[in-house]
């Protein structure tokens, strides 16, 4: 949008929605049209839904998480088991495994990974509180399910040696060909540990 | 996000995000994330640029443009030409001819096209106040900049017809090949119209 063609509110409001992940100056531009003219129908309840996670929005003080209560609604659910825990870098990876499904356990969110490169050192990560959790003695098994990429994998090295002083089983997300994938667009050191790990 | 691992909040949150065009759920996920990482530097303002424009953005009552002001800033801009009215189906069609940027002409908006499928018919669109604003002698020329659509270029004859019984010259944007397109890429009427059209 040029300039002296509408007040600075709206343009601000593209500017703003052009910082969305997913959305650039031009997507921004139709959101702010589709939202104005759906004003009370959309645009009202979307700026309150935000204030409110302003307002409520917390991460937990027990695993990282984000919930609008401290303890996240996982902490506090009693159906899970608290042996298992979990280890992830981001609040999205821990979505990620709970829309997956399959296990009823705890977590523990990094907040990051390991990268020299972008100054991020281990006092940068909630690392202190996963050990702490740890000497609790509750937990058996420390599953890290870190992303697949070098940073990922160092910080699993890592977060391995300092929980090898402790009595916990420590392991890792399987590595192998992904379910409806096929092997011609795989990339050989994935196809190489699926043929290695082949069961 | 599967149920119970997060307040009805963030949820809610996700859902508004993903009716925005352009952000599917997945991406909407992505964005609350990113919105509630940053809160005070984003979230928020994002939250008040919205409400901002949910009590000042309303429609133009001369041209139908949207702006915090009405009359709107084009409209108010003395140093327009009153005597060109380019009329267009919709607002976005309106920023991307001011983006385009060369003439310092008036609009009029219709808020749509003339479409029997849908229902949309002469009376809920934006023409009688095209019709008076024409009828007040002013105008000189109309340029019909509606889409190159079936629908959009009804509703031009119908607007064309309309106006014939003033004194006002009605045209048309040019048909043509893009500028940087492809011939070999290129749907046969365009290049039929382009061939015939040549200068």
């Amino acid at each position: 949008m040029s300039k002296h063609i509408a007040g600075p509110e709206i343009e601000r409001l593209i500017q703003l929605l052009a910082r969305i992940p997913g959305l650039g100056p031009r997507s921004a531009r139709r959101a702010a049209l589709h939202l104005i003219k759906k004003k009370e129908a959309f645009l009202q309840p979307l700026s309150q839904a935000m204030q409110v996670a302003v307002d409520t929005v917390q991460a937990c003080s027990f695993c990282g998480n984000i919930d609008t209560a401290d303890p996240c609604m996982i902490c506090k659910d009693e159906r899970r088991d608290p042996a298992t825990l979990i280890v992830v870098e981001d609040v999205s990876d821990l979505w990620a495994l709970e829309r997956a499904g399959s296990m009823r356990v705890c977590y523990h969110v990094l907040g990051g990974r390991l990268s020299p490169l972008d100054g991020v050192g281990p006092d940068d990560l909630n690392i202190q509180k996963l050990l702490d959790r740890v000497a609790a003695g509750i937990v058996e098994e420390v599953i890290l399910a870190v992303n697949a990429t070098i940073e990922g994998q160092t910080t699993a090295y890592y977060i391995t040696d300092l929980l090898a002083r402790f009595d916990v089983r420590v392991t890792r997300l399987a590595h192998g060909v992904p379910v409806g994938g096929e092997l011609d667009y795989l990339d050989d050191g994935t196809l190489a540990i699926a043929l290695q790990e082949r069961a």
